[in-house]
């Protein structure tokens, strides 16, 4: 049975989590700048006492949730990371991209679609791999070149790291945005133009290319 | 000089003007839900009433600026229909792509990254290159698929229309949600991020691919 403490320390996490998760909709709905402490309170039905509690201000809301959120993300990679090919982690990695987005949308607005402060990574989180996805890729790109898997020419990390992630943020971001709601275009599958994104720029970039075999096709 | 029933209109035209560009900063940064007419009004400093002389209510508002910001984005596509190699039309249309969304930021979020009631495209748009982008973009494809210009196996033009345009939607989106703002990114210059996603994206697409000459490297 859990002690008054284990319990009371236990509430305490679940309305926490609740506050993170109002002021995420409420920030990706509203923008950044509409939001409140006390709209944030009133969503979740508690006072604005309540949450100054847990966070002083809008400021500290949003930076522990957006270091909640990133490191959600980048734990999506731990195991991939694991993948002893640089090209086929590159691969999965846009999987678990896909993947990200799809279970946490409301998370992906707010990292990467809705306009807010700049949130500065703290200095054990920003070269981690483990904590950083950014790093992660730009890590798996350094070994295809040091590995001549990349044509002559592709020797910028950094430029080919922010592109490779243009490329998968542009599938899943219109997707979010748009859905399949728009009568004028006639959206193919996700998980098709996906494939196909992943596809393209992976023979883009790689010396040694191969597709990827079609038994793998259902992975989710 | 102006007749007064020239003068008239062309006042009438304005503030036309003033309501939809008061109407697109509102709806990208407050959401559409949020926005009122009452709020669009507030912000030209009209009265209501003036709105709804022009407009009958926030749903003929949002339909106008749509079609409105469409027509500007497919115009500017228009030159480019002349040049006759379908793989250079393609590159030539995502650096219009950026230009486009670099210079009109607000249409550009309205139309592609805020989520918004599904807005039809009159009949004689929906299939017009002229005045639908989206279909200028699949006819390029087409014609590269039928020259025999793309890889065995690209047969699919509306999913290779829908991934090429996202992957430009990510290089200009990433740019304006975050700019070259976060601390975490040691952002490369926005033209070589575009320069390299169209290179990657057209070698992965195109049997015959060769890179885009350096000295056309300055073009804006």
């Amino acid at each position: 049975m859990a002690s008054p403490l284990e319990r009371r320390e236990r509430e305490k996490q679940e309305l926490r989590g609740k506050i993170l998760d109002a002021a995420r909709e409420l920030f990706v709905t509203h923008g950044y700048d509409a939001v409140t402490m006390r709209k944030v309170a009133e969503k979740i039905e508690y006072s604005p006492t309540a949450i100054y509690l847990h966070f002083k201000d809008k400021e500290a809301l949003i930076l522990e949730l957006c270091h909640h959120d990133f490191r959600t993300f980048a734990e999506g990679f731990l195991e991939i990371a694991r993948v002893a090919d640089p090209i086929e982690r590159l691969r999965k990695a846009g999987w678990e991209y896909l993947a990200f987005a799809t279970q946490h949308p409301q998370h992906y607005r707010l990292m990467f679609m809705t306009p807010r402060p700049i949130v500065e990574t703290p200095g054990e989180e920003a070269n981690d791999p483990a904590q950083n996805a950014y790093v992660f890729l730009r890590a798996a790109i350094e070994e295809a070149i040091d590995a001549k898997r990349l044509r002559p020419g592709l020797t910028d990390a950094e430029l080919l790291a922010q592109t490779s992630w243009a490329t998968m943020h542009g599938v899943v971001s219109l997707e979010i945005a748009m859905g399949s709601e728009q009568g004028w275009v006639n959206w193919r599958p996700l998980e098709d133009r996906t494939r196909m994104v992943l596809e393209m720029i992976l023979r883009g970039m790689v010396v040694d290319f191969t597709p990827e075999p079609p038994t793998k096709k259902k992975r989710r």
